[in-house]
């Protein structure tokens, strides 16, 4: 891994379990703007889970902005407090959780970028380190999951998304963030069995945008199908399918409606609403999560930091369904059990 | 017709279907921002349905911008592919549409832009060219609809709205964005009985003002009956209200949600949802449409173009619902018919 | 009191009901942006209810701005006429109501700041003007408290909010904006058995956060209990909870979604819905209301001034449930029961 | 004049020197928006000047939104203190100043709210009260004219502006934003050997556009003539052009560059500097001033408020430079004489 | 060239002169956005002079966005009017001018969008046209100049920006937009002693940054030599050094101080003001322009447009310098001759 | 002092000079948003100079926001190379500096937040650390001097600003933004012949709000006496004013104009230039600097983050006129003397 990615020296060995810098001892105003206020760490394998920036946009097929993504999630995130309200999961008392900063990409060379991307995957991943990773555009899932499958094979994929991503190619680039899905079925990072898609809708160019997808096995839901709808069955019927294998959390942050997400490069209207994004990634509990992403929030197209304050949050529920992250003993006492959200 | 509001050669003679510029031989954020990247087209005979931009704000009552609304639709619909994934259509296949370009208002005189209005709506509709015009504010559809009805004569209204523009005067003037369908009833433009105007609320200065219109016949749907349910029902009341008989569809921006639309001049809280104005749009397929109108997105009130976007997407869908833009064989491999939606 | 916060002089002695100056007398544009544009009134005695701002932003954790809220809520507040059109309430013919203008918080200290918001809603309250105060950050809610009980005695309390506000002290401080409800349960200001907060959600430091309030006596409703659903239901729970008495209904704008109120201080995701929100304050109608707030509206923050459009409309509903707002008689004509919303 | 662009009780009458609400009484972030937070005073006849505002733009020919100028300028106003300190007037010591409220404009005519402009400053002026007029389009400057000139005579004109606003018609209309100076001078309201025209710059159609003023006896600076120089010796040439006679200055505010005045409807980059504005208005010290307006300020399009800022320092400076505003005893002390500057 | 960057039918084969659409027939704010609102045109045999757009962001180091900057420049180019106030010139009087659309640009290979730029330049300067090329990062000046020189040779260069763009690599890359003109130098594109670069400023990592230029023979101004002074004297120098030969006008807009040029990647502070900007672009006149650019306008980053509104402004300019815009007479009755500006 | 104002572990004892991450190791939009992207350190004794941030409004007049300056100008600084094209100053070749991250201040409490505002700034000074302080309102310069002079003693001042902030009280309030440079006298912290205030305008209470100043001792140059001049030769009198006594430099942002720094809180016009605030600063060239600070940006209020960037140039020329930033030898080579700036 290019070791400019980690700036912080390395002196944190006995990582015992990081939390967040708390609002009475620095205003959440002040301090600098890591994930949470976390501290920032270079040894992944001091780590459970590691937040981790992909500063990409050149993947792009329309605005750009994403290169700021992580940037901005980060100065969002210092608003987050470590315990879930909703859920109950205290996941910086169990897990040994901080900010491995950002992967240093080529802003010119997508091909290089994406290679730098695996790189600096592999060593979070090898480390024994789960990465939630901050986007970038969505082009950057494709080296995350060849980085996540050399360690843990196939994945069962549960991709929040408008689009599908699975264009065979874009400008006739192979590479490019609509074409992820389908480099990733072809390279056999994923389980198209166990691969589901949320949120899908919008404008293509046929039937066969979606169709492929069904075609290979995936599960697609379009939105029309989510609207009006607490998704706490759906995810119900989405553990089912995922099983007991390594599952991989892709959420494209367009997947949300652009009223709540308007930050984003391609947006579509008619998208899913927040409570249905939280009811997903809660819904994730229980699944052998081996990694997460939030991709395409594009800060330029933001308004009062909505979209990134959003994204933070998606990344902070994503760790608290992470392996460990809540202790085995079921939530008895939860005012609102998981499934009846 | 005012030549100058058709500013293209005119050597588009034997139309073909046009197909908008596609992402794979233009980025999307190339090219001139025409209505999808549409050819842009002066003789309307070559046309099933033309998109039509008519910049004016001088019909309205409080944050002017709509004189925008055209270039900025334009602007936000170059993300629009030609197939609708939710429900199939695929209009560039059946019908010859193109962009027609703007009307030349007047900026400075309400009756003579009117008046130009009606000259150049009736250019098209007389050539047998289904508009589906891009405002302005609603005073627009005063003209438009003279034009229609002397080619259909009058029409049944599918309203959506915040207000339900039926004021006798404002400020004195019977001619403003608030006075167009009390003018139109007057002038026998819409037959009440085939009249429905959904998503009103708000504040007024009597019960007088939604009850007037229920005691013309219209079928007045306020917003607070729509909370929390899809409209997919009440389209199938509607669809059987307007019978066979030719249907018009306008389409005030502020019948949203202000988180969903807040480019608009005259905001009320507590709106229609996305889904729910897709809904609408979806729910005229196999209606009579002679014409449509997407009116009162002001840019300079916008929020990363998402109003415009979704203005953008409401005139594709009505395209999608023309009549010819799906072939009468039914879509029977839906994978979410439109009802259910 | 202050007198710098009652500019206007003081002649309007034998007030009868004052209306908003309306859209056919000015355009909604124009003239002096004071609440609804009613009359600047100095003689609370000469009024039943008050609009009154309390610009204030020095009690809050992490955005700044809502010293800006009063005049900002009162800028969007001219699109406002008189008459409900949900409710059929029409205020104006039966209340006198008016514009008290701001209190002279002191921008530099917060204890005096609290002090003068006390003398000055003393002043309000004591004339039996009922005020609906505008702020400010939701550290002016407990010197409101202290003026209204002194004269109402504790009152039952509706809380709308994202936060529970019962911290114990917030960076060593006992008075900031997230201590409130605690300061006031300790001062005796409510009554736990008759308080209930609705929309808490987001992250915390332990369940104690919430379960602090539960075990007061609080009802605490999590936003998780209140997604997809109408809130009329639980509206009849709380007028029931609430009885006879008086009540105190304060609206934190953050308790509503930040897509819908991205213009406050410390927003959390997957909030209340606006039809939620206005079904709250209806649901209020029937209830002795002695008073009610709406804050935390950060003008810096805002999009397209929608949050404060929506503070002004929430402002104008809170009138609407003003006792005397709506004559004894049974709303039988109207088309929604306010129930069934 | 229309009773309703005056909203206060008329109960002002022995008027004393009115002094803007302090920061020490009220913060500046409080308190209702008028001009420099001064009493709303309804009666003209109280008072040597009046600010008044006209909110108007269906005069204007490319970006809307100068309607919500004058509430802007207000709002930016609450800044400005009473004491100036770069001439040392003090205006509120020697001038009884207050703020007139708004003319009410008819939005949807413009024939008709150039009728109601005329009519509002009569009264105006007819009580012996020199308006400082906040816009607006520059549509208002010819009926403001017409007020004046009927008690004052032709008066020298001071116009500032990046356009020369004397087109004979504009879409073929006599009366716009653009013809304002042509009908003036048709109609023998200003003086053209005593017109002056600074700012002039950007395209046009021909260079009868600026010969034409020339021709009539106006003097032309464009302003690559003002670039990198002080006004200040031009303003001594302006002052010995003007003599004696009333005078009337107009300043529109897009004669400023974008850079400072980016919130204006027709910019032209390369335009005066702010200390270039400030000069030619300090340099109308001595002159027999009439009245005086701030034009074409257009919220929408300003950022971070400056150009409404600048609009109400104009108008305060305006207000500085009005014949009494200064004792006729030299300024003997001061740092800076004037025409140093 | 890829036929699709040129959309408009073929038959505007014998291009008489092309004439901006006025705004007396159509209002600015309506019609298609093309440049100035001319005619888009396939055929560059047919013009003199055509703008291009070439939309682009992947070559550049910090914030993306420029991809937008031709529909942006486009939007805000229709306030312009055919004739320059300042300079006289007319040049559509003169020229065959029109807009020639967009290079398709590959999103994802920034390789092959160099080369795709190329060969559409190759189309345009082969058919005798010379290029006005609206940005676009600017990478894209090397392929520009690649065209250009293939047909006239080396070119002097006059280079205005805040970066001298001379990186031999840039994040190890060859070819991005700070090693545009090191790679021009290299392959003979330029002629050094030819080469002025003005604006030049802010932070680096050597002396050497700007010393190399100097010593490649280039001419170096810094910022710090520009500051408070008329840009005419330099310019006299500047065409001595041109001479006679082909020059080509590379404009990058952040050389322009970032309060008058706010939307673009890597603003400098300190940078040139407007009027310089103008005096360097009106100074060219009289050279032998074979082509021009304004380059780095990102509209993301624009505020109120005013980044755009002079990138349009600067492509008029360089239009009104070019080769037989200004007919050979002098311009003996200017009011301001260009050398005193 | 609070040891949670440093985050960062405390080995990096044997403190080399660190350098900026740079652009070629990390693109610029990566990493986290230290100052310059420079280590983030704990301990000052092994600095010669730290970057320090001090997030505070709560002692501000007008609009709050600048509690976000510190976050926004470290973000604004990754653009920041180390070497200074102008002044061919290489910092980090001679200084060992770093970024010591945030003072914690009290959110609610001035009295509180001054007073560890003060003990944060001790530690620093007493460990032989030359503070540049990233504000904050300017509140926090009173604590700050407090602290420099209980080491260095009475320092002279170079004070840049709109106001003269020599208030006796606000709001009946001692410590406030606008008292800051009284108490500083008052309480023997500058020398009254050794202080310059630069850039003072505006509107004031009377003419003492100046005159108090001056009869202190102080030199007062109102912006007047700056407009259209270089300040290279004021700065030479102010280098011989100062003599060799200890020096601080206090910058606030609202002295330059607001075209170039809309990100403040109570923003005059007609403010310095850019290039004058550079003079300045590197005007101080050779001083013996004991500090220096940047206070008044207010993220909320900026425009495309160009008030941010103009603070973080400010703080690094700043940096570069640090005793030993620029070796004894003079700067022979240097094409732009500083003085002739």
């Amino acid at each position: 891994m290019n070791p400019s990615c980690f700036t912080a020296p390395a002196s944190d060995a006995p990582a015992p379990r990081h939390q967040p810098l708390g609002g009475n001892d620095m205003p959440r105003f002040g301090g600098i703007a890591t994930m949470m206020r976390l501290p920032l760490v270079s040894d992944p394998a001091t780590l459970d889970v590691g937040f981790l920036g992909v500063p990409l946009d050149i993947g792009t097929s329309h605005r750009a902005g994403t290169r700021f993504g992580p940037r901005q999630i980060r100065a969002e995130s210092v608003l987050l407090r470590p315990y879930n309200m909703a859920t109950r999961a205290a996941p910086f008392d169990h897990l040994r959780v901080a900010d491995l900063g950002d992967i240093a990409t080529n802003p010119y060379d997508l091909a290089d970028a994406v290679a730098r991307i695996e790189a600096g995957l592999r060593q979070v991943v090898d480390a024994g380190c789960r990465p939630i990773t901050l986007g970038g555009d969505h082009t950057i899932t494709l080296p995350i999951l060849r980085a996540i499958t050399r360690r843990h094979g196939p994945v069962g994929l549960i991709h929040v998304d408008a689009h599908a991503d699975v264009n065979d190619t874009m400008f006739g680039q192979k590479i490019a963030h609509g074409t992820t899905f389908r480099r990733a079925l072809e390279e056999g990072l994923i389980d198209p069995r166990r691969t589901v898609q949320i949120g899908l809708r919008g404008t293509g160019y046929a039937a066969e945008d979606f169709d492929w997808c069904r075609r290979q096995g995936f599960r697609v839901v379009q939105v029309e199908d989510c609207w009006g709808r607490s998704l706490a069955p759906l995810m119900n019927e989405v553990r089912a399918q995922m099983g007991a294998g390594p599952v991989y959390l892709s959420f494209d942050i367009d997947g949300v409606d652009p009223s709540c997400a308007p930050g984003t490069g391609t947006p579509e209207v008619g998208g899913l609403t927040v409570p249905q994004a939280l009811e997903i990634v809660r819904g994730a509990q229980g699944l052998a999560l081996v990694g997460a992403d939030v991709v395409e929030v594009s800060p330029p197209y933001d308004s009062g930091g909505i979209t990134a304050l959003l994204g933070a949050n998606l990344a902070y529920e994503m760790l608290c369904v992470m392996p460990g992250a809540v202790p085995p003993a079921p939530q008895a006492t939860s005012s609102r059990p998981q499934e009846a959200v």
